[in-house]
């Protein structure tokens, strides 16, 4: 997962420091990595490392990136692909002259497309997806930009929401089945992209409307023009995205994602009722989907865990000695508002289970009676490479599995999943969203 | 405000990591600067910067303070204060030897103290109420450790809670009112000693009991000892820590700091109720309260404004320019929730007033209806020099005014307050808190 | 120009020391940004960033970059250049899996090829030769590494000493010409690779030879392979190796750096007598040769130049406004020992008179009667894109202008250059070296 | 050994550029901390760290650091007092307000003070002796601060040059004897005070005298006033300035250093002759000495050894398994200019002779026929505690033993010292030098 952002500004020389800003609100997307790239009249500079936007950003920094044109990227990595490396934007020169490229998502055909450029003696000097798609822009580089890119994510599998910079422009793209989001805003006069609705917020701008799928926006001159890349396709946008990935004050595809997830637990609660004292999430993918159950089953919304927040790159994880010892860094249980207690304990998804289970232990530890785990979603059970990024899905706890049996293995006194339907329903029952995680059926 | 932490190991030899994870879980009680010291055979190693406990310390670091005893301090600074002078622990050499000192406290006769010092010759390094008191323990070096800190504490007035290491022994003491709290903790073999019990849970320690108001503990040769200072009042625990300062998760004098927020919240229901569609809490300082109002009035309770968690030392703070042009950094309002509903807004106090202010306006650009805001504390109309530091109290909203012209002040629709007795009645009715800050009346 | 260093050791599996240690050793062949690249087990991990290595290094870096086999590089850039993209080894991912690259060199084909390349849709992520170098060996991935190194460099018009690493061979190459140095040497059972004989030094090996003109030479199973390229030309050493560039104490094709200059200097004196009281360098770079014509005129050599040499990364250089009040950081004059002196003022080339002009004046205003400036070499009045980087030359203050002409720019009483015969007969007279930017012509 | 720097500007209103220039021209003098003070209108600010001046300080510190008074220091440490505490100046508050000290010195009765110290109650925060005489000139804080300064230095045994600053004035103050350097220049309308007057040169200013020994001067209302201290002894300046410390490019008490060290080594060549190929020195110390030896003996000078710079705070040092392998890090051998030679190896002084016994073993190694050390001062037999930090004198290695023992430990065919006579013959004659490390006398 990865978020982006993008603005073109006509007046302000320093658009850095609101592409800063605009990172900042995206972090939950990723922690990884942070960079900006900015056009100062017509040559591209740029900054970007491992960590938190604000780790990765000094003021120094941002004064040095001067310009009116600028796009930025923040990423949560696999372990292995943390490197400053694969850190984006990717900065390029091409026939054209330069380009940069930030990308949110998943190429399904990267091995294939890799190995066929490989085959043609090109280099890599990343693992990104998004070299791979400048590898093809560059392709087409007799075309003029905007064909180059539209001819180019033709020969892409997968889901993106790409933002692009030239010289004089910038340019956004969605897949032609939206799964990844992507929106556009404007700044008094300025235009922005953004991979959600709540940086527009941060930074003081305006929501204007999300791209389409497979719709291509172009900011050139001052004036937003729109392309048809013929391509779009019927909606398929990523439930993960309403499930878990956006955050609950962004709003996509025009819903608030926070009153689906709390739908979506109010239809939890009415699928899966249970008596119980309190309910508590787990903090805090799970706290939307709670305070609905509580609402609808009018039991009362309560707090069982309390996280710690100050997390940053610098961070020393407790070696494993010392989480044997009882280190618990995360999550501590409120013992006094658990103990001897009926818990209902709700969050929005279970993947692989681990955490899971340790929050029902550490809950049980502290002393309640019974613990109830109410999911807001269905059992994931279809790996995905396009969102979730669970490849084969061979560590997904449900996959081949009966609710007792995950029942069984978290610990919890009952277990029960949100339908399908009960979930659709919460987002407006339209025929728009991926479902493959649940049933196995992708675009691709 | 700031945190303490001390340990004393028979065994382990690297207690300095250990330390870290406690000054982690009380980083909610300063952000400003952290340390730590380390007595290594005798010789007493430190390091202390400005930042969180995480942006201090890295693994080398860690490293190199290895030794069986260490003290740790993180600190929240008035602005002007913020200086790497000012960063504790303390490390001095006097007659005795080394000494290392880690307070929570603030003096109120600092100046009379310091100028008498000044006549007397000596100069100062920092401006911190630790340094004071090293001066007067070295004064009474004659003594021994215990009898030169209990005399040297005798001069004070104020509130503190002191953690104190030589090259052989770890001592804590708690101001004869308790107002700054201290408590005795257990890891295996080994003594802590902790501002707040969530730190014990962090390291997975176990709760011992509090230090009384005017005891002094103090660990030596792998033993546990008490000692009467003859100084104990009739205890004064600072009742903003319940209010506002603890961690929820933390336990005070036997009470957990959550249940009493709540059952605040509860009272206020009671005691100032107002019809609503929705219950909100102004995050993260009124959340439990306003989950106790949902549960008693019946009103669900939700969210309405969503805060960005990502800041450290090194975020870059919008320029007054770009906050006037809309950059919001922290809140976020959850506008579909708020739109055309009447809120009924908890926090836990109101004390300058201009945050209320900004929340409040925030929920009605968003379209709230109303906004009734609930307090689950008396209006603070005394200055504090003890605990959250409002020195003559001349930017207290609440101070010389009525309810009626604050609410017109934070431009509320109505607004309310918890009483006195509510709020005491929910920490269970015991006479044992300093309630200055309302009536005026401090043990002082 | 730059510094490169290759490592392949049979037992070591810490080779990431050594490298540093031989960067050190070559800093004088740039300062502007540092990289180690390492081979553990068939993957290559790398760090480079801008400064001198040991600021570009830190201990957690050089222990985190562990294998047998590795190759490290330092370089000096055009200021538009010296950017981290530009910063080398380039490690790249190709067909045949992964390949690092580190390159002493100039390609004066660079836009010829980088454009023909961008024809063919390839990108480009840095403006250096050596991601140019690294397209071409891809090119030829159908061949074993070792023909399409060789089929790579034969499309390069330019100077090189290059230093390749895949995953299990360290491989070095020549330019036909022999322009860039290069030599084998081994640190006990380990090969190594280095610009310059100093390094073997520093590290404690042994030199073997040089790697000649057009050879490639490899390490392959721990054992040493030349490899005969069917490129040798005529030798044609870059002279500025020789005057300028290597340190004294590194041997170049067999010859001492140290002995060549020292004997230019005596040649100067013969060539260019002059009545002084003392004989003086421009330091450093005039040191040798100052001390030769000492030697040989029998006027003393002396010091009257004292420089600051505490100059890294971060040094904050002065504003235009402080060097107008004055400041003078790098050169101080010793007035007590100029003053109403005649002085021999040795140097070993002037290439834009600038700093020349500056340190006569400083003799001049610190009372020297006469200032007799004697370089060790002939007038350099043809640009070069293949060593010292002049390109058209225009900024080349002997081009078109008469000796007389620039005594009078630089301020000198008298001002005489060694003749090219001179200069070669210091070397020993074989034919072996490029004379272009004197003469002009280049082997290209 | 430190360096101490002072400005007061009367309209420049930064002067920390000014100051950080000046300290870098005194780096020589210590390279283990850096500091900066500034009085900003009556707040005086500072910064300070281990490492280079340059290391210390970037752009946004110097920003910070703004006002018209301004003092500096950079520190020698020994090893295990290289802590930040003990980083100058020392900033305190005290009775008057604050007070900045920067100092250059030793006190030989600091156990004496500091114990009396403790027992008055006194805690310590450093090691240093500076925080000594910051409580002696508290203790007398009832007079004006020029007479607390003064009385406060009475009770002091020791070598000192002492730059102090309080919110309206800057003063300096020299020691009785003079052992230690201070000298008087201006920048236009701004006096300065520096340790050297190499300082004065580089940062564009004139010099205008020494301090005198024993004599306080204070610059405040712009104007510079002398103030006896009606203690000047018999100059005692330490030979070691002359010999060692001080830059050749600085004067001391109106002698240049770089004529003194010439006229000493041509004076060693007088006294110890020898037959010779070359004449070459020990980097850096024994450049100037050679330099006379070689114009004296009318054998050429020459260079054996070549020592690489590049060395900073943050360079790895080999550890002792790569020393016993082989890596050099500071020094190498020109072999082909030593080989088969009888080599004159000049230096200016041994004290414990490890350097030089290592030195001429590579010279040996590097096939040298004969190596003749000369060494440019007497031997060092007495410890001292006040200028070369020898303690008791333990580990000097001439210290009861004959030149011939000496000869034998550090392997030269020869060795030979200046006699005492001859030194002082090559200062000028006059008798104002501490001699106490040659005959043992000293002032005190």
């Amino acid at each position: 997962m990865s978020g982006v952002f993008g603005i073109y500004s006509n007046k302000n020389k320093d658009v850095s420091r609101i592409i800063y800003y605009g990172l900042y609100a995206l972090q939950h997307r990723g922690q990884d990595s942070a960079g900006i790239a900015i056009n100062n009249n017509g040559y591209i500079d740029y900054h970007k490392d491992l960590g938190l936007a604000q780790e990765v950003f000094n003021n120094d920094e941002l004064n040095r990136l001067r310009g009116n044109i600028g796009i930025g990227h923040i990423r949560q990595s696999k372990v292995e692909e943390n490197t400053i490396a694969n850190a984006e934007p990717l900065v390029v020169g091409y026939k054209k002259g330069a380009l940069a490229l930030a990308c949110d998502g998943a190429l399904i055909n990267f091995n294939e497309l890799r190995g066929r450029m490989e085959d043609g003696g090109i280099i890599f000097q990343t693992f990104t997806d998004t070299e791979i798609i400048a590898n093809l822009i560059a392709k087409y580089h007799e075309d003029d930009i905007e064909q180059a890119i539209i001819r180019g994510v033709k020969d892409i599998k997968g889901s993106y929401a790409l933002v692009a910079m030239t010289n004089d422009r910038l340019i956004g793209i969605r897949d032609p089945y939206g799964m990844k989001p992507l929106c556009i805003g404007k700044l008094g006069e300025s235009y922005v992209l953004s991979s959600e609705t709540c940086a527009l917020d941060t930074i003081g701008g305006k929501f204007i409307r999300d791209v389409e799928p497979g719709e291509m926006v172009e900011i050139v001159d001052g004036k937003l023009k729109s392309i048809n890349t013929k391509e779009p396709q019927d909606k398929r946008i990523c439930l993960f995205e309403i499930i878990y990935f956006a955050r609950p004050d962004s709003k996509l595809d025009g819903k608030s994602i926070y009153l689906i997830r709390r739908e979506a637990g109010r239809n939890l609660a009415k699928e899966c009722p249970q008596d119980g004292d309190i309910v508590i999430s787990a903090p805090d993918s799970g706290t939307v989907a709670a305070i609905g159950y509580a609402e609808e089953s009018g039991i009362p919304y309560d707090e069982g865990l309390i996280k710690n927040r100050y997390v940053g790159r610098t961070f020393i994880k407790p070696t494993q000695e010392l989480r044997e010892q009882g280190v618990r860094i995360k999550l501590n249980v409120l013992k006094e508002n658990i103990e001897g207690k009926r818990i209902i304990l709700v969050d929005d998804s279970i993947v692989r289970g681990t955490t899971m289970k340790r929050t029902v232990s550490m809950l049980k530890e502290a002393g309640a009676k019974e613990v109830h785990v109410r999911i807001s979603a269905p059992p994931v059970i279809h790996g995905c490479n396009l969102g979730i990024n669970t490849s084969r899905g061979d560590n997904l706890i449900a996959k081949g599995k009966t609710i007792d049996e995950i029942k069984e293995i978290i610990g919890a006194d009952s277990l029960c999943f949100l339908s399908l339907t009960g979930l659709l329903e919460a987002t407006g029952g339209e025929d728009i969203y991926c479902t493959g995680c649940f049933k196995g059926e992708y675009p691709f």
